[in-house]
């Protein structure tokens, strides 16, 4: 068994991922050294969030260009429909297809380069998220001078959703590092559980106060005044800034903009997809049944029940503060209000 | 063991309740002959939902009345001590206390007095929730004329909530039986998933149309019009019409009415607690972190995880179109917007 620090990471022969399904239970290395392995650990999310699967996407084409190599076209052929099978694991998520694409244009240059280059974006990944975040941690303390910030955050989006570092969650390490940072609410974000499986995990991990409350009661939390920003990650961004994100964050955007708190959007260039002029094209995957009629295995709603079950909504920019990048402020959308807004007490 | 058609109900010498947590697993009954037995239902939330909190209240007071009679001032402290103890085992459940005082303000006649109106109190739970789910029916039937109605609610707040009816799911009955209702979006409602488990099962039982939703999928289930208008019930109601429900229930008000959505509030007036001119003193209780930190005795958070785990929330009623009780409307909060409103399609 290899020590893994990073989430994601190669070890002679094959893709070693951290389990995140076994979270906060177990640190679960998982060593897939199959391209049927790598999709169903995608597909059940032991590996997921923007980065990681971006990751994913390279080693996996680097996993299936060692195995059959890069020689003849026969080859190349098997190797581009094993690509389209990865690519195709999570349709909504971009960075997947990208990394997955990345990996393709080198496939002429060999399987070794195609793997020395899938390296190469693991050590990225950590560099463009410091940057990212650390321009979303500015702007929040630029919004919000005062004191420690109170930090609302939704699902995953820290070393376990990236390889090494984190966006949204990455503004909240800068903001520690800072000594400008009070506490985080992390929504416990259903139906998986990223929230307080994944996200309180972390944040224990480096002894960064944190509590974990209902989705559901964010907008209680905002109501009562206990929030001074939200801050989110993205699955993917349209060119105009309209998020993509787990499901959850279009609500959260209404009731942060009804209180006139800051909303940012922190993400990688590479989950921008400049081909969508706004958020209507994104489509967005339907997940199964189970993950809402059981618990552990365990029924919780009659046998049959129908279920609206959505991976992610879309949040229109106009909700949004800004939705930053490592370059800086993609896009701006809803502009503060001139004076203090209504704020409800409870 | 006695066939319970009622969620709460009176036999031989003790209350018997349908024991609301080992639903929709098992319908399994409860005979709670001591009052220790009752505060423990109630906590546990074995038996809940505003009304059938009142007949509990109102049986509680009759068990220990029988047990330590009324004929002495030491026997009638004793039985005053008790009935507080059983208002006390959910603070923010005003019923619960209504339903005590009733039964303290017959004391004098005797236990068997006590009795009889808390079984009086049965028969009118089920009267006054048909004429109040009918006032509801009828404003959403006016405001939403075209077709089958697309209704999201929240919790329960069918006859697993009351005695034999319901509030907002009995609005929902209504349109059912008039042949108005298309289908029922509910909430799953966490953390303990009374929508999922008992919302679910009650509408499956009657062969009602439902979909369950994680409750943050609500917004987008919203934005893409998949919704027409919302009911929720209530578990306690200001004077104003300010109104505490279970938590989440003042997000979907803040999200309905950026969709400029009917939100529509069912409840009887003995959830209506004139004491308070608006809902800044209603008491809005905490519960236990194990609610959020463990599923189904799992854990699911690391060990030590702090919480925010509200009971409720309050809405104000100027996110409210109607609040509606057997008497009719209640409260009016937010007008319709004059002109169609920008309707978000995603």
């Amino acid at each position: 068994m290899v020590l893994v620090l990073r989430t994601i990471d190669w070890d002679t022969d094959a893709v070693v991922i951290i389990d995140q399904t076994a979270l906060p239970g177990r640190l679960r290395t998982l060593r897939l050294d199959t391209v049927d392995a790598l999709v169903e650990a995608i597909r059940r999310l032991a590996v997921r969030g923007a980065p990681a699967l971006g990751a994913a996407g390279a080693l996996g084409v680097a996993l299936t260009a060692r195995e059959h190599g890069t020689a003849s076209a026969e080859a190349l052929a098997t190797v581009r429909a094993e690509a389209d099978r990865i690519a195709c694991a999570r349709p909504t998520a971009v960075n997947l297809r990208h990394g997955v694409e990345r990996a393709l244009a080198l496939l002429e240059h060999g399987p070794d380069a195609v793997l020395a280059d899938a390296l190469a974006m693991l050590d990225e990944d950590e560099r463009i998220n410091r940057a990212a975040s650390r321009h979303a941690a500015d702007l929040l303390l630029r919004r919000c001078p005062d004191r420690p910030l109170r930090v609302l955050t939704h699902c995953n989006t820290g070393r376990l959703a990236t390889v090494a570092w984190g966006t949204a969650l990455g503004t909240v390490r800068h903001l520690h590092a800072d000594g400008r940072l009070d506490v985080v609410l992390a929504d416990e974000t259903r139906p998986l559980l990223q929230g307080s499986r994944l996200t309180a995990w972390e944040l224990a991990d480096e002894g960064v106060p944190c509590r974990v409350l209902p989705d559901s009661a964010a907008a209680a939390a905002m109501a009562r005044g206990m929030v001074d920003c939200v801050v989110v990650g993205a699955d993917r961004v349209a060119a105009n800034g309209d998020t993509a994100n787990k499901i959850g964050t279009y609500g959260l955007a209404v009731v942060a903009a009804h209180h006139d708190l800051p909303f940012v959007v922190v993400a990688t260039e590479s989950t921008v997809d400049r081909s969508l002029p706004d958020g209507s094209g994104i489509v967005v995957e339907e997940r199964g049944g189970e993950e809402i009629t059981h618990l552990a295995g365990i029924p919780v709603a009659p046998e049959g029940t129908a279920v609206f079950n959505p991976a992610f909504d879309v949040t229109p920019v106009e909700l949004v503060t800004a939705v930053v990048t490592e370059n800086g402020v993609l896009a701006e959308g809803r502009p503060r209000k001139p004076v203090e807004g209504t704020r409800l007490t409870r």
